[in-house]
């Protein structure tokens, strides 16, 4: 997959993982960017056909139990929940805006790239000050097509059991 | 521009869009570490002398209305307004902390350096708990000036209509 | 010590300070990852045999008073604070996330590699919104063992002369 990306010049493991490590970070700004613009229709584009994006308490994930705030199982589902998102988000006088930090990549090897980053989210509504309304890490797994990365996977695993009940927008 | 920095060696794409990338985020590691340590004085040299300096509510920004919160046309006006800063802040016991996250590069043909990155900005006060004072956006033109990366334009855009009227130090 | 990581092919300056300045973010990345998941026996492991660890006001920092909110001057010193930590934190329902953004290298010649990165460290109680409780930055001496980095001075300069009674577990 590396390989792909510089055919021609084998690269030391080390090169080709800070590569990669770059453009995870680059992938994740982006996301953000999309999101903090609520430009929700372009969202879907980050996954894969065939995905899973879930919003899960930490605790849950933990667990293993099941239940989520989003839970989508492909891109279709993802599609659906965007538009839903954007009816109610349009009503609302707040923005949000995200910080994904300290990206790690946990595994590199073949097709699967697996990766983490921090996130913080934070939320200003009109006449109010900023606070934060999400706290947590992503756990992904990104694939390539065309050479373009994209999540075939990615969960937010939030740190509470309580998230405002006006996050409906895809995080 | 990417050429002059190393002249021997002629980049991929990738390879310089990496090194840029992580230029621009030196410059905003740097520009954060002097305005956390209140080293004002420093800060008029993060730009050129023909600049623009600006700190403006996303709302305003997007519609394009010419209200800000601070407006400096040239170095010279960064200059009297650091100066103004350091007067107030003197006087205050709260330090601030930035957050410059999310780099993101929109254009780097040519002479223009256009990009973008997250910023979050918190308040401590002496005896009270940081609390969130901004929220936003940088919205930059990046020049390199003998080797160096200096601003042409950096705006700052603030998810808010309010701001703490503390806030008179740059940003 | 640069030379060391890539043998055979001597880097240009602006290489391997970008390739000291990625290991110094995965180091950042992965202590924040132990820390965040309460894998505190993993901790002393960032640190060498005779090593500095402190946690301490900026106004104490600043004005060279001793007085620290953890002070260890050895490994073993850390392991014990380590425990003590699990203890207590086992008690509690809470989370931190550490946001560790904006490394600079302020120091990369011979053996001493000296740096600083912002922190931002959140805590979630269950039932509670998220909040901020320690907002600074790191002051770091860094050394390289066996090809992995390793601190040899980690100080947490953080901006408050107040900080959680909670706050028994390293950060």
């Amino acid at each position: 997959m590396l390989a792909e990306a510089q055919p021609q010049a084998p690269v030391a493991p080390m090169a080709s993982l800070q590569e990669l490590h770059f453009e995870i970070e680059q992938l994740n700004s982006e996301y953000a960017r999309v999101l903090d613009n609520e430009r929700f229709e372009e969202f879907p584009e980050f996954f894969v056909e065939d995905c899973l994006y879930r919003v899960v308490p930490r605790e849950n994930h933990l667990l293993g139990l099941p239940i989520a705030v989003i839970h989508c199982e492909s891109k279709g589902m993802i599609k659906d929940r965007v538009y839903a998102a954007r009816e109610s988000t349009m009503a609302e006088l707040r923005t949000l805006r995200h910080f994904i930090t300290n990206v790690r990549i946990l595994e590199a090897r073949g097709e699967a790239i697996r990766a983490e980053a921090n996130v913080l989210i934070v939320q200003t509504m009109i006449n109010r000050m900023t606070e934060i309304v999400l706290s947590g890490f992503y756990l992904d797994s990104i694939v390539r097509c065309d050479g373009r990365l994209l999540f075939k996977e990615r969960l937010c695993i939030y740190n509470s059991l309580l998230l405002p009940t006006s996050l409906v927008a895809p995080v």
